[in-house]
Formats: C-alpha cells, structure tokens, sequence
C-alpha cells in the first residue's frame, strides 16, 4: 500500500468491504489496517473514519472546514438552518468582530449532521455586508467556502476548546442527554487585512467528534 | 502599552495590583485591558491569566508544556505522583509507543495542581530505558523538561482533543462530580528519530482549563 493508489486524504472503505475487493479475510485485513495505523500511514478521525495520512508526522494544524472534512471523507454532511437573522451585537461578540455593540450583525445557528444523525451545532456572527447568506445556500454547502466565494480570503483564525454540560435546549438539538459532556469550540477567522469576517462558538457530540491534529516541535 | 516594557508571553497582573501600580482607578484599568483584548495583543486564557499575545495572530500550535505554560504564567503547577511503575504495554499502549504487545513500558499517573487546585490527570506511558523517571523529579518539574535534560529532542506530537463525562474515580481526584464534563488531549510525541517517547491520555477540568491556539490559513 506504500506505493499504492491511495493519495493522501483518501478514505478507506470498511472491514468488509476492503476484504471483499482485496479477497482477504476481514481479521486479516483489520490487522493490515492497524499495522498502518501503528506506522502512522492512516489515522482514524472519530468521526470521519480512517483515512490516509496527509504527509507524515509533518501537518501543521489548518484552519479546516467541518463541512469540507466530513463531504470529503464521504460522511454526507448535510446542514439544518435553524436561525438567519440579523440582529444587535453583544459586548462578546461586538469584541470579538471589532464592531459596536448594538451595531447589526449576521447571526446564523446551524445544525450539522453526518449520514443523517446530528454532529454538531454551530452558531455563527458576521459583520454586516460582508456576503449575502442565503439559507439555501447555507444548507447546500460550508460557511467558508460561501466566504470564499464571496471573495473574501481567509487568513487566520484564534481557537479556544474546550468542554462543558450540554443544556436542556442544546441536548434536545444534539440527542444528548441534559448535562451530556460536550466538546466546545469559539472561533474568531480574519481575512488578509486583518479584519474578523466571522465569530463561532460550536457544539459537538463527543462521541461523534474529536479535533485531530499534528504539531511540530520549533528549534 | 505598545512601546512599553511588556514583553511576549508575559502575564499581565490582576486589575487590583496594576491599578494600584498605575495609580489608575479598577474600571479604567478593566476598560484597557479589555481594548488590548480587543486589539489582540493581549489574550485571555482560562487557567492561565491574561497574557501578553507572542506576536500577533501569526502563531502556528507549538508542542507546549502544561508545566512550563503554567509556571511561566505565574500559576504555582504543582504535581502529585500518583503511579509511577512499570507495567506491560496493552494493545492501545504497543499501538501507541510502537512497541510489542506485554512488553515492558513505563507508566506514570500525576495529578497537576495550580494555586493548590486540582486542574489535570495527566496519564502517561513511555518506553523503557528512556530515561529515569524518579518521583521526586516529577514532582518538581514537568515531563518534557526531563526528557529534554535527558538529551532526547522532542520533534512532533499527533494529538486528539474530545470531552467525556467524569467517572467516580476521576470525579474524587479532580474534585468534580461523576458524570461532570472532562477535557481529554490523547498525545503520541515522537523524538527527531521519529521514535515514540511519550503516549499520554489527560483529562483537564474545563472550568480551569482550555486549548487556546492560532493557525494559519495556507495559500
């Protein structure tokens, strides 16, 4: 397989049915597939399956789209608009897209699955005028490749994650339990001239999602 | 503030000490840290304090050291060796460290205080024949700076971030109820032979504790 087909980023198919194209049994292919795990040519990503490794050991962290990173390991992402609106900003989220408070901004909630079960639930703001968001078109595709399309370039992003017990109201919209551990994300993106084009803070089933990622070492 | 003696990384004090510093009034001094916030030259991270940015929105991950980012943020760390033995390696552990499965690994289990609270259960595996891992020794200084004395260059780490409930056991160390919300970071760090010198699994409480990072859009 080191000099197979397989192009980084691809998925693998499952168990049985790698055995069945291979002609292998299933034990044997699992052991195969861990082997590789072990030497670090695949990964599996709860959530999006095992796939190929990008480059080894070498992948900085990148600013990635859900959206993208489920539609591309075919987990069938599909997007539930649950609010589009514009409304007044907070301190919370006038700070953190450097606008006025009070001042209108986009606010966006969305409920994100994979293979039709519920993943995530995103809640964005954006500056005003900065794109027309279109609640078909949010539901057709990811946030940022709306962004892009838009023209807008995508340079940089400050993360924070973390954990906390889910609500009565956001365990309804995830099928979790009240007070179910969830995997927290706040996102701030700016653009190439430093202004901030979008603010998130998100939700994800812990059982369902996890952050993966590579890190090297600076000398 | 822009031109003045705050260097990178370093941690601001709390709005009492620099208002009495300043010889300004606690709101005015709150008003300024918060438009610095704002700006991004400072950051607030919880666990941590309010931090002077390293530069700005322009720093990758680095493979840090809860240790030294807490120490050098003024948070007294601390460490209670709870285990520190020698056990055969599990399937998930020889998958892990890339050794054979019942073969001999290190296995360390510390709980990491700051200001005297519990913030993180740090459970750690390593190789044998690594480096001496003395209890004293762990107690007073964090892992990476002891495997970095033993001569070993730490070069990348593959990580994974994803939340999960408290059980009883580690409820009663961290000081939370069962069930309550954890932060989990599974870690694999390799040496720049590529070798695997360190698998830990950790679990952090979120009140006290989050990831906080900045990446990069690549072009």
């Amino acid at each position: 397989m080191e000099h197979g087909a397989l192009t980084p980023g691809s998925l693998l198919g499952n168990e049985i049915e790698l055995a069945a194209r291979l002609g292998l049994s299933r034990p044997t292919v699992r052991q195969a597939i861990q082997s590789l795990v072990d030497k670090g040519l695949l990964v599996r990503r709860r959530g999006v399956g095992t796939q190929v490794v990008h480059s080894q050991v070498k992948r900085p962290l990148e600013l990635s789209s859900l959206y993208d990173d489920l539609e591309s390991a075919g987990q069938r992402p599909a997007t539930k608009v649950i609010v589009n609106t514009v409304v007044p900003a907070s301190a919370e989220v006038a700070a953190a897209l450097g606008v006025a408070e009070d001042s209108d901004v986009h606010r966006i909630e969305r409920l994100r699955l994979a293979h039709g079960e519920p993943m995530a639930y995103l809640c964005n703001f954006l500056p005003p005028a900065l794109l027309d968001l279109d609640t078909a078109q949010l539901e057709a595709t990811g946030l940022y490749r709306l962004m892009r399309a838009a023209g807008i370039t995508l340079h940089s992003a400050r993360q924070t994650i973390g954990a906390r017990a889910a609500t009565a109201t956001e365990a309804e919209r995830l099928a979790e339990e009240e007070g179910a551990p969830l995997l927290t994300m706040q996102r701030v993106t700016f653009d190439d001239t430093g202004r901030a084009v979008e603010y998130g803070t998100h939700m994800y089933r812990p059982s369902r999602y996890s952050f993966e990622f590579q890190l090297l070492v600076r000398s």
